[in-house]
């Protein structure tokens, strides 16, 4: 199964011109997630090249403005498009007066919109993962949220099998997605005889807008990827606090202690490029990534090697020089 | 006085990868007046090079949400950075109850905006130019807008001063700019004597989002540049009609029966690219250009050439390939 991160704004509070502000979508299989769409994000898929699909789900994290100013846009071209397909949104308490308020600005849409306002203790269950919101501490009421894959059976015993005489094909595979098999002369196979103990399945952690806080520490409790909050670099430490957010060694000093995999550092100021924060919280956790916009984390599972990060960067200038991809012809009243 | 055109935003009802929605900078001398704000604006400017710059005065032509989604997040912007110069923003009626809705969004600003519902037949008299709005033909209450230069003083006949014997230096200034002067013996120049006819003053003018309507054709006469909504090709013809838009046929015609210097076509659906909406309209009219996002219209006086369509594409590509180019930093508590 594909989990992958797609980094689709990385700016704090407001853009930049190589950084747009806060939307990152986790597509797993044929599922894609995106938590908080910031102004000009409906653009941003479509320069991504993943264009602008039918989400389903949207989660926002808090109800600043630079974490949801996008909606209005992309619910209003959904529309546009005659969607029908219903969305549902979910947040923090306050989402449904905060749509009440966006919806005299977006009119009224083809499709319906379902809101969905979470508190800390609600899980998602979905098929074969849970989306777990937490609460942060942002100075408001701000969620999180981790995204962990079921545990997956173990590893299945060859030998094991062989000595108990299960015959190659269909026994095998019923044994491997966790059934029992009866052989000739009644003999029952359970799948404990011949998998090994279950693996862990991913998980991805995403911390929102947050100064560093114990919630974050526990649930990321050796995450495949954090991507976390990390506004500033150690000479705005101060404030950060006064901001209720974290610097990038702050971030590498949670991830380290929490064990992760890999953290990735979003929602920088427009004082910082990159670089300089990837420095300083390496130095803390050598693991540290600081996506641009349109880069990518595969989350492959540890044992075929754990998450990489790939950049967009070469890619997306070739794209900007090249003529118009979009190919998607839509009705316009506007 | 420089005078040109910034299409910041080209696309009309939704982004493209290429084309932001609508946004329109005029600027003259040290003057910066922006026409409509779409989703994402306030990154164009990042974007276009030119900064997010301390705008005073911005326009909205109506109330499509394709026109002025960008508000929310660029004034908020502004207060991030404590901006504490008021803004003056005009529009057609309802713009003081659309900014009532937008301000429950974007929260408390560090400055004061000053609405200015506008009317046709209202005109702003600004230094050596007016701004006039004029209405459209969209369905809603809608504005255009023309800036229309003062007449300026003609050209300045030395064989005349000479035989006048008005001596070279101050004398010749002040009566360039229309005052008399007083030689020796009490003889008096005036300037009609020195000055051939005044000559006009530029005239751009913005239709908005509009059908094909004798108010442009009337105030767009002799322009030397009319930006026009062009959202439709011939083949989509009916559908313009229906949703009171224009093709870019019929706005060329309309640009030729106006006799203007040039027609730049703007507010494209998503299923152009551009160079296809340009050949229909250089069938009937020449001089039409279809810029892209980044584009600029340098509006020369006539005399010195006229108007000048200048690419950007090239500049821009360089400029996404090369490290991030802002420097402004500022404070953020989002």
């Amino acid at each position: 199964m594909d989990l992958d991160i797609v980094f689709l704004g990385t700016s704090g509070s407001m853009p930049t011109a190589k950084r747009a502000p806060t939307a990152t979508l986790i597509r797993r299989g044929g599922e894609r997630l995106l938590f908080d769409c910031a102004e000009g994000t409906q653009r941003q898929f479509l320069r991504s090249g993943i264009g602008l699909i039918e989400l389903r789900d949207i989660f926002l994290t808090h109800y600043h403005a630079d974490h949801f100013l996008g909606l209005p846009g992309m619910l209003k071209t959904f529309a546009l498009r005659g969607r029908e397909l219903p969305l549902t949104i979910y947040g923090p308490a306050g989402l449904v007066s905060l749509f009440k308020t966006l919806s005299r600005v977006f009119g009224r849409l083809s499709y319906e919109v379902q809101l969905v306002e979470l508190a800390p203790g609600d899980v998602l269950e979905r098929d074969a993962y849970r989306l777990i919101p937490f609460e942060v501490e942002h100075g408001l009421s701000a969620l999180g949220y981790a995204l962990a894959e079921d545990p997956r059976p173990g590893r299945f015993d060859v030998e094991a099998a062989d000595a108990l005489g299960v015959p190659a094909g269909e026994e095998r595979g019923l044994l491997q997605r966790g059934e029992s098999v009866t052989l000739d002369e009644d003999r029952v196979v359970t799948p404990d005889e011949v998998l090994g103990p279950s693996r862990p399945g991913r998980k991805i952690v995403l911390s929102g807008d947050t100064k560093p806080a114990a919630a974050v520490l526990e649930i990321a409790h050796e995450a495949d990827v954090l991507v976390h909050d990390a506004t500033f670099g150690d000479e705005e430490e101060e404030r950060a606090r006064e901001t209720a957010h974290t610097t990038a060694r702050q971030a590498g000093k949670l991830a380290a202690a929490a064990s992760v995999r890999m953290l990735a550092l979003t929602h920088l100021s427009n004082r910082y490029f990159g670089p300089e924060l990837a420095r300083e919280a390496q130095e803390v956790f050598a693991q540290t990534v600081v996506p641009r916009d349109f880069d990518t984390i595969e989350v492959r599972f540890q044992e075929r090697g754990g998450p990489v990060h790939h950049k967009a960067g070469a890619l997306e200038t070739r794209r900007e020089a090249a003529p118009e991809p979009e190919a998607v012809t839509v009705e316009e009243g506007a």
